[in-house]
């Protein structure tokens, strides 16, 4: 089920957009997905998205019928990069303990340089988008719920499989660590300082032993 | 250091303003405060501010040259508010411990209602501003080295009269400490439920517990 909702995330970058049509409104959605992460819905206009992509604002209301709905779409797109890329440094681990290893190693990344101008896209819509934009919270909601849920999977699975015991529930685990995490990521954009991310790693690391047991570590 | 750093945030809610214009500038920074941190610094006009005051344009500017002044004023005074909070739950209690369960307290209180209406102007500024302000970005950058030293003072404090032995730095579980609450205000605000930021000081305080072995307890 979270596999299903993390998929719906991801950008469709194994296949080749098919008509013109179809590849600029992908350009679109990739040029002004980095402009409202880096400034925020607010802080970006349409004619911002019409000089990034040297079309006309008409040719971006061609492919969106508003500024909200290319903002939607956008969100959907950078979650999906993050989503995509957590899901793909999880998948190669058969054990729970590595695939959250490989998780942290995302994060570690992350800190370096982003997938996404402007920082991670989850962290920056949540925090503009509480107040002031539902629909667009709602995706934020959305896409925390996947990330969570594939967490909660793989901790689930570990205590299944007998590699994993647990003193506190997956879903406690999966929030400590998601929390600590975006947490972090703001740490790190902030003071342009990686070693925030290097630190949250190692101490949710610390936490994480004092909460899971596992087999043969 | 650190507390000199805090009181520099502090409201002067001590004393009362002496002159008329002394007067209208605090209500302009206390109602401006809560626009800035609910819609941000791009979703946030003179012209809202002067609405929101019932004050001309030109009354504003009498008292700020900018936007920019303007902004920086409400900062420093909504991020002076959590910090002169944190401050005074911290304050009463002799022990390193329980001055970190006053600090929790706070964030607790903080979930269910915040002081700031918007929620928790570090994180707001911190996510806005960082890609987008220098000025405000520097703000907040020395909102967030109060607070470090501050959490930094009460555990290096707890280590020196023997109640405290840690496993790693004070820096390292300040960081750790900070980016797990503000990582559960996001969360919180962002659902709308108060249930994360107590899963987030739950799980913090299992994480304390096995970086610092305090005696007696």
């Amino acid at each position: 089920m979270a596999a299903r909702r993390v998929a719906d995330h991801r950008p469709q970058a194994d296949r080749l957009p098919r008509t013109k049509g179809e590849r600029t409104r992908e350009r679109i959605v990739r040029e002004a997905a980095q402009l409202f992460n880096t400034y925020g819905f607010s802080g970006t206009s349409v004619a911002d998205v019409s000089a990034a992509t040297q079309l006309e604002k008409g040719g971006v209301y061609n492919h969106f019928e508003s500024k909200d709905a290319l903002a939607l779409a956008c969100f959907d797109y950078a979650a999906g990069l993050v989503l995509d890329r957590i899901q793909k440094a999880v998948e190669p681990h058969a054990s729970a303990w590595n695939r959250i290893q490989g998780l942290f190693e995302v994060y570690r990344q992350l800190a370096d340089r982003s997938f996404v101008k402007g920082g991670c896209p989850i962290l920056n819509t949540a925090v503009e988008a509480d107040d002031t934009h539902p629909a667009l919270a709602g995706r934020v909601r959305r896409a925390l719920d996947a990330w969570r849920g594939l967490l909660k999977d793989i901790i689930d699975k570990g205590v299944a499989d007998g590699e994993l015991q647990t003193r506190v529930s997956s879903d406690e685990i999966a929030t400590a660590m998601i929390a600590g995490l975006e947490g972090g990521v703001m740490l790190s954009k902030l003071y342009r300082d990686a070693s925030f991310m290097r630190t949250m790693v190692q101490q949710l690391t610390i936490y994480l032993h004092s909460v899971v047991q596992a087999q043969g570590r």
